[in-house]
C-alpha cells in the first residue's frame, strides 16, 4: 500500500477512540433497553387513548376481525370495516351501531391494489385519515405441500402478504403526514415456526414478520421521525374457524383462543406500543429461548407436546 | 363434570408416568443434540460425494448461480443450468463442458409454473432424476417501500417465492420416489433482520426461510421417512450487482463477499448436510444471540456497525 494512504498516527488514534466511545454508550443503551424490558414484563408501557383514532379493519366481517371491529368500537374508536363479504361486513357494521359506536362498512377485495386505492379514497373523504391499519384478513389452506394447488398458493400470498403491501402503501404517507400512525399486522406462531400441512402459510406468516421489520427499520431511519408504531401479532390456535383440525397432547396448556380474548390482547398490544406480541403470551419467549438450541431440539419439544394442524384433505 | 368422565386414579398414574418418562428422553435427546452441535463446530460432520448427483441451478447464467454450476461440475456432479437468459445461460454450459464438466442449459421463466413443468418433464427425459435443488435465482428492488412499484413487488415475490414453490412442487416426488434429494434456498441475511430500503425483499427472504422449515418439518413427518434433505442459505452482501449500494462502518470485517467463495461456502454446507449456514458463518450465531435481547439492542447494533443498503433510486 503507497505510503500516502495511511492514515496518520494522530487520525488513527481519534478513530480507535471514536470507536471506543460508540461501544461505550451502546454498551450502556443496551444495558438500558433489557434493564427497561425486564420492568415492562412486570409493569407494561401504558395503554394510549384511541377514542380518537380511526382504525381500519380487513376482514371485519367474521372472526376476529370482527371482534376487534367490535372492542375498538367500545373505546371510542371510530371503525372502518373492510370485507370483500358484504352481507358479514355490515353486520358487524349494524352491531356496532347497535351498541352506541362508530363505523363504516366498505366492501373491498383486499387481493386488488385498484380497489384498496378506490376504498381508502372513500374512506379518507367520508371518515377522515386512518391513524390504526389492522392487517387482519387472511386464509390458511391446511394440507401437504405437494397437494396445495398453484391457485391456493398464489390465494394465500395475495391475501396474507401483498394486501399488506397495498394497504400500507395506500395509508402510510397520510399516516406520516398527520404524524400519527400505528400499523398492527396479524402473523402467527406459524410466523416464528414451521409447521407440516401449512408450509406456504408459514411461508406468508414469516414474511409478514420480515416487512414489519424491515418497515419499521425504514421508517426509524426517516429524517423526518414520524410518529409510526408497528405491531405484529403471533396468534397460536384461535376459534375462529381457520384451524379445523387441530391436535394438541396438553390441551388445558395449549387450548384454542377464544376470538374475543385474542381481539383484546391484540389491541392491548397495539394500545401498550409493543413492537411483537405472541397470544398465548408466553410461545414468543419459548421460542426465542428454544432459538438458542439447535433445531432439532425445537423439533424434539414439538413431538413432545405433539401440537399442530392435521391436512384438511 | 359427570364422575363417568374422570379417569380412574390407574390410568391417571400411568399417563403421569408416562408424561415423566417423555420429559427424560426429551432431555437426554436434547443434551446430546446440543453436544453434537458444539462437536460440529470444531469437527463438522462429512461432506458427501456428490459426483453421482444431478443439480438444477435456477438463475445459473450470473453470479452466485454461474458460479456454483461451474463448481459443482468440478465436484464431477452433472449440472442443469436455468436461467431466462439463453445467452448467459448457454455461456455457463459451454464453459463447464470446456473444463470437461456435464452440463446441460434450459430456458425457463421461473415464474411461470407451466413452464417450469414443462423444462422438468425434458430434464428427467434428457438427464435424469435431479436429486439437488438449488432455488439461487432472485431479484433485489432497493428503495423505500412507498417507491416501490406494484410490479416491481410482485415481481419480487414471483421470483424469489413462488418460483421455489413451483420447482418444490415439480421436483420432489422424484426425489421422494428415488430416496435421495437435496433441496438448497437462497434466503439472505434480509431474512433474519429487516433492512430498510429491502422491505419486499426481507418479506421474500423471511418466507424463504418459513418455507424451507415448514417443508423440512412435513417431510420429517412423512411416515415414509423419505431421505430428503434441506440446506437454507443466509449470504451478506455477495459482490453480484445485485447489491449495488452497500455501505459498512468496518469494511474489514463485513466486507463484500466475493461469489466464488460464497458458492464454494454453499456447496459445502450442502454437501455437510447442515440446515442453516449464513454467509459469513458467524452472523447466524450473532442474530441468534441478539435475538435474546429487546429488538432495540438489535438497532443499536445496526447503527454501530452502520451497514446496508441505499437507495438505488
Amino acid at each position: 500500500m503507497p505510503q500516502e494512504d495511511q492514515p496518520n498516527p494522530g487520525v488513527q488514534l481519534y478513530n480507535v477512540l471514536l470507536i471506543l466511545v460508540d461501544m461505550m454508550v451502546f454498551f450502556a443503551k443496551a444495558t438500558y433497553n433489557i434493564v427497561m424490558s425486564l420492568v415492562h414484563l412486570v409493569a407494561p408501557p401504558e395503554a394510549e387513548d384511541i377514542s380518537q383514532d380511526v382504525v381500519l379493519i380487513t376482514g371485519a366481517g367474521h372472526g376476529m376481525g370482527k371482534c376487534l371491529a367490535l372492542q375498538y368500537a367500545a373505546f371510542g374508536t371510530t371503525v372502518v370495516c373492510v370485507d370483500i363479504n358484504e352481507k358479514t361486513n355490515s353486520e358487524t357494521v349494524t352491531e356496532i351501531k347497535q351498541g352506541g359506536g362508530k363505523a363504516f362498512g366498505y366492501i373491498c377485495d383486499v387481493t386488488s391494489r385498484a380497489q384498496i386505492v378506490e376504498m381508502v379514497q372513500k374512506v379518507k373523504q367520508q371518515v377522515g385519515v386512518v391513524t390504526i391499519l389492522v392487517n387482519n384478513a387472511g386464509i390458511m389452506p391446511t394440507h401437504p405441500l405437494l397437494q396445495q394447488t398453484e391457485q391456493e398458493i398464489s390465494k394465500t400470498f395475495q391475501i396474507n402478504v401483498m394486501a399488506h403491501f397495498w394497504l400500507i402503501q395506500t395509508l402510510l404517507p397520510d399516516m406520516i403526514q398527520k404524524n400519527r400512525g400505528h400499523i398492527v399486522a396479524l402473523s402467527s406462531v406459524a410466523g416464528l415456526v414451521g409447521f407440516k400441512n401449512l408450509v406456504p402459510y408459514c411461508g406468508t406468516k414469516f414474511a409478514v414478520r420480515g416487512i414489519m421489520e424491515a418497515l419499521a427499520e425504514e421508517i426509524r431511519a426517516d429524517p423526518r421521525k414520524p410518529n409510526i408504531k408497528f405491531t405484529s401479532i403471533y396468534p397460536y390456535m384461535v376459534d375462529t374457524g381457520l384451524c379445523k383440525r387441530p391436535h394438541t397432547r396438553f390441551p388445558e396448556l395449549m387450548k384454542m383462543v377464544k376470538p374475543e380474548d385474542a381481539a383484546a390482547a391484540i389491541i392491548d398490544a397495539q394500545r401498550r406500543g409493543l413492537v411483537e406480541a405472541s397470544i398465548p403470551k408466553y410461545l414468543l419467549y419459548l421460542n426465542t429461548f428454544m432459538r438458542n438450541f439447535p433445531l432439532k431440539n425445537g423439533q424434539l419439544l414439538g413431538d413432545f407436546l405433539d401440537t399442530g394442524v392435521n391436512s384438511d384433505l
